[in-house]
């Protein structure tokens, strides 16, 4: 089948609709180099202005899986059930989560990415802890999910490398906040990886890409029915972004906070995240009956942690890297924190070093925002709200001007948000 | 100043307006290689499909004059007029009428371009005369206007070369249809080239870029715009290009056509078009009292041509080239054309050779269509209608198969479309 590019542009262009071959036609090409960068970078935006059918966003998904390999996890002796959060600012959940759920007798095959712009990235968190490696041969992998119960690695260069190219294209183009676009994406990568189930963590919110309820639904259903069209069970829970998750933003800090949840404590925004993700993906595994909160009380779930760390090559017991420089940002006045905006701590992080703004960049383990006061609490003037760090002080001006209009102190607190705002299966 | 070209692209993908400052960061930015191709045909995009303010359209317009030199004939000793058409089937009237302006005491400084797809180019119809050269250097043009009075040749690389370098990238991303964008890559190559007055002719119609008379409308009048804001005085006639003008569609064969409306003679309507915009040409150089008419019927355009001819290395005596092969096609019934449309007339010629698909491939001078018949002519089962010329016979059936439902002969003549449908200035 021979189409032209500009044909494939036009079409959409004008507000039509992709046929099935034109999409397998065009994502094979442009995986190929048959077709160019700036032909594919039309074609997104118009696909972002002018949205695609759910026909479309399938054959969509399909070609993207169809650009690389799909990984065959048939051996791994346990039921498979994934998680994948949209990215939020203090989302450390997946740390947390994955051993709590191979303690409870599933295999999460959790193969995640790096922080781009303010929302952090599991991968660089987890380097924080030293010696433990992120990349995993597909050997490794297959072992560790068997013995250990989980793995939190990066996808190999062969899973829908379409997608690897055309997310590096959408990123400096301008196309990135397109739905069809961020659904084909993620759901691609995750069909591509072979497991059963998968529970979305839809996040929404300032610190979040999808601003409003409405976006998020939308994402969500599109991305609960792509699972089911390519037998994924898949549920989706939409959860609140507005504010940061738990009291750190950043890499090892929020290392640490994820050991304290897996030892039994750690904020209640947090915990409770965690084991409500986790009751979802034992449901599809299969594992109802199983009680996550057993797993952590009995620490059956922070032993599946040092094992993931250990086989990942880390040490469970080496002390995370602690930043050079802390700044203190105290109360202007006593009040009740009416506002503590998810995406001012999360720029504030970014700039202290936490993230990155091109995918070549370092980051800093170090770096990132500790929360004193969380929105509800109460606060004295004078007293600490959050504490800066970072291993380099000429970063500090810049992380207080993001954080200017991000916090509010007021008389009367405004009423708590639920986290988990609605669930779509 | 500097912006990133990601919020640029935002800015008008979210439906924003650019500001002067972003619009010359941008448009310096892609020619001088700093914003990638990529990022250029994402914002194309966004343009085409969310349109520009009169505003935006002036910026972009004079960044784009602001990428290259801008031309001085201020030493030409005669008043300065050009004529530029949007893009037709059969379109040779710039050869019969520059010379047939120069005749009339003008000087017409006429940068042409090339076809593009079915659209035909007058260089490429220029260089079927043997010797002819297109390309000429700033001194032989200056000096070609102030004694032959007229010269039609390629643009220097130096003139708007943001454009050309946007041009050719809209070409392969299904940009080119964008109102704003062909508004000011005409315009701000006609500001730049110097000339004083400027007369447009936008064709509509099946054959034309705007298929519409609203469309070509609205480009008429941002074109008027735009060169009296840059001190250009602009008038545009709106024309129709439902049916190919006069009765051949190529390159030798158009010339030839030229030379016969030059002789006195051709056809009607190349006849009427020429000297409908020799007029408004002449009353824009402030010669209103010369009647082109008479400057045909002594022959003095004839001999202004062949000074022209001369001047670029051409021999105007030579024999035009010829095709090897002709293909007649005839009526199959009695009646009267009712219709004889234009695009199916162009592709037919394309197809023969006489057009390009990429910029870079060479055209025939001798392939094309000459029409034996036009729309509203009577016809006899089995006389001939059209011949095709070319000299690969391979190329007849593509061409036969482009006039499929190009043609039809009815029973009753339709009312006769005026050729001039509107006036904007």
């Amino acid at each position: 089948m021979a189409f032209s590019a500009i044909d494939v542009i036009v079409t959409k262009r004008d507000g039509g609709q992709l046929s099935e071959e034109q999409i397998h036609w065009i994502v094979e090409g442009y995986t190929a180099g048959r077709v160019a960068d700036e032909q594919m970078a039309a074609l997104a935006m118009a696909i972002l202005l002018r949205g695609m059918t759910p026909e479309e966003i399938a054959h969509w998904t399909a070609a993207m899986i169809a650009s690389g390999e799909r990984m065959d996890l048939s051996t791994v002796p346990r039921p498979l059930v994934d998680k994948h959060s949209t990215g939020g600012v203090g989302d450390k959940i997946t740390l947390p989560l994955a051993p709590l759920v191979a303690a409870c007798g599933a295999a999460v095959p959790q193969l995640s990415g790096r922080g781009l712009g303010h929302t952090g990235g599991t991968l660089d968190k987890l380097e924080a802890i030293p010696g433990l490696r992120t990349r995993l041969s597909t050997t490794e992998f297959l072992e560790q999910l068997a013995t250990v119960g989980c793995a939190v690695c990066a996808a190999s260069e062969s899973l829908a490398p379409a997608d690897r190219k055309l997310y590096a294209l959408r990123d400096v183009t301008g196309t990135v906040e397109s739905i069809p676009l961020i659904a084909s994406s993620i759901m691609s990568k995750k069909i591509a990886e072979g497991t059963s189930g998968l529970v979305l963590d839809v996040k929404v919110g300032s610190g979040a890409f999808m601003k409003s309820l409405d976006d998020a639904r939308q994402l969500a259903t599109t991305m609960v029915e792509l699972g089911a069209a390519h037998g994924v069970r898949t549920v989706a829970l939409l959860t609140d972004m507005a504010t940061p998750l738990g009291r750190t933003v950043g890499n090892a800090v929020e290392v640490a906070e994820a050991l304290e949840v897996l030892a039994g404590g750690g904020p209640p925004d947090v915990v409770e995240l965690t084991v409500a993700l986790a009751r979802r993906m034992l449901d599809l595994a299969g594992l109802s009956d199983v009680d996550p909160a057993d797993a952590l009380a009995s620490g059956r779930a922070m032993d599946v942690w040092r094992a993931m760390v250990r086989a990942q090559g880390g040490d469970p017991d080496a002390s995370l890297p602690v930043a050079r420089e802390t700044e203190v940002v105290r109360a202007p006045r006593s009040g009740v924190v009416t506002k503590l905006d998810a995406l001012a701590v999360g720029i504030a992080a970014w700039r202290l070093g936490a993230g990155r703004a091109r995918k070549e960049d370092p980051v800093s383990a170090t770096a990132g925002v500790v929360l004193h006061r969380k929105e509800g609490d109460t606060v004295t003037a004078g007293e600490p709200l959050l504490e800066l760090r970072t291993d380099d002080p000429d970063r500090i001006p810049a992380a207080l001007a993001a954080l200017q209009d991000g916090i509010t102190i007021g008389d009367t607190a405004a009423p708590r948000r639920p986290l988990i705002l609605d669930t779509i299966e």
